[in-house]
């Protein structure tokens, strides 16, 4: 944060003004991802591998990033800061991100085992607590004790509006669910974590061509994944089988939301990230309400009381550092 | 606050003592209160008429003031402080707390006919936030942003906590019973408020002079509510018809958990009753575990941490000021 605290005021304003963009976008993007998911579930089962989407995924926003990248260098030329290739110093870490999403997909499946579907939705927000600590840990930046209770109240609230009658089962979940939840928590906030620290220990580097990398890696392990998981299927029906229109929706989004996601570390943190994806859970529950005729809670009011309280304090408490 | 800013260190330590000693106090009488409660329905209904046992409340508290100034009088003799005659001045306040409470308790009857029994265990929790404000407006004291932030959360962990899978009904509950609720929560926010008003605007009398004139118009009030609602009954079966064991203990619990809240408006306030009774609800939900083999929700668990956040943030944000 020195160098951008160094720079001029007019820049200061820029770049908040980019920060609070790039959040809203993520925020929207998630939000209708979740409608998405409701939409296709409700339209049937999933007909389609995941390991194939998640691929296709990966390789749009690679593709996404060149696009962008072409286009900056035909504006202002090919520069050291924009320049596609890289040395092995600056490419070493990318891989890690996507090896460590690869290990939480993976356990993905065999937590199941132990803890059911709504249980687990619960679960994952522990996520929030594990970004938290190592947020602290790994970059080094300190949460003031104002914004360490506001997270605290941003896990609680999300997880209070996500409340339903069969909650309560997830109390009753072996130790070896609540473990591997941990360990998927601490997994998923570390590659987070590890994500922002590689793209910002080069501030000056755009951000279009660190992306382009994350992506290539995150293609060659999902490329792995569809080898391993779902090789049979894939050479049985054919890589787009069971393909729909909501299908090309949601890897669109999901494309969008990824790099909306870079965007948020880039110029945000992961901080800013969790709250983001928060408001669009409890976004994505109202707007089901008019889509889908859900309706809301009273945990789901209480919840979101308290995650509004949450932001309130996580902004009071910054400006009191 | 002014008189007791400017008395001497040692005695600011002694006041601070004393107020965590009553508030303690209170909170553990109110837990046990809930607690007979429970077991008082568990060993049946309701078979002696609450009038009669409210009087005996408030003929017990003043019972309970009056000995405890006799032996003041002992020690220190009768002074201007301590002496038990008043002044119509002093004297013609006292009957108005007692009144709204009446009045509250009457509404009691009515709002049932438009919200269930958990419902309104629901709505109660608006007391929290008409507190919050009418102590603002009528004592004039500033509650800091981030105290009312703590309110909020308090209000919300609170109802969180009590959430069960029938509470989404009080959505439902018609606007009449919704505005009954809202008034019964002004009432006794403004009650609280308006005791602590006068309990302080002499802060030099004895409190216990104080509290026999408070419990005297109880008395009174208490006697009308015999009169108007169980006269017949009391004719009949006789005042103390249907008294227990239970009965006998839970009068003796409210006419000193009485006496605790009046201390606390003495030396505490109106908002720390508020977090005083809420810790008691909690207590009181994990000593049923113990007692009556209750299984504790996830909700509560949520509700509890929210809880324990704002009773931080409420005693850091006072810091701040």
């Amino acid at each position: 944060m020195a160098a951008i605290g160094a720079m001029p005021e007019i820049n200061g304003i820029r770049q908040k003004g980019r920060r609070s963009f790039v959040t809203l976008i993520l925020t929207i993007l998630t939000s209708s991802q979740s409608i998405l998911i409701v939409w296709s579930k409700r339209a049937g089962k999933y007909e389609y591998s995941v390991t194939t989407a998640n691929f296709l995924v990966e390789a749009l926003k690679c593709a996404l990033s060149l696009a962008a990248l072409i286009r900056i260098w035909r504006k202002d030329g090919v520069t050291d800061d924009n320049r596609l290739s890289t040395t092995w110093d600056e490419v070493k870490v990318y891989p890690i991100p996507a090896a460590l999403y690869l290990v939480k997909n993976l356990l993905q499946y065999y937590i199941f085992a132990y803890v059911d579907a709504p249980g687990y939705q619960i679960l994952k927000n522990l996520n929030i607590i594990s970004t938290g600590i190592l947020y602290q840990i790994i970059l080094k930046r300190k949460l003031t004790e104002i914004q360490w209770a506001a997270f605290i109240l941003l896990c609680a609230g999300c997880t209070t509006a996500q409340l339903n009658p069969s909650s309560d089962h997830v109390l009753q979940a072996p130790l070896q669910g609540w473990v591997m939840a941990i360990v998927m928590a601490l997994l998923s906030g570390f590659a987070g974590v590890y994500t922002e620290a590689i793209i910002k220990k080069r501030p000056s580097r755009n951000i279009n061509v660190q992306n382009f990398w994350l992506y290539v890696f995150g293609m060659i392990f999902n490329a792995f994944a569809i080898m391993t998981q779902d090789f049979d299927t894939v050479m049985n029906d054919g890589f787009f089988h069971g393909y729909s229109l909501i299908t090309v929706l949601m890897i669109l989004n999901h494309a969008l939301s990824g790099i909306a996601v870079s965007m948020v570390m880039k110029y945000a943190d992961n901080i800013v990230k969790v709250y983001s994806t928060s408001v669009a859970m409890l976004l994505t529950a109202v707007v089901s309400v008019f889509l889908f005729g859900f309706h809301l809670s009273l945990a789901f009011f209480l919840g979101s009381t308290v995650v509004s309280v949450a932001i309130y304090l996580h902004s009071t408490g910054k400006a009191r550092r």
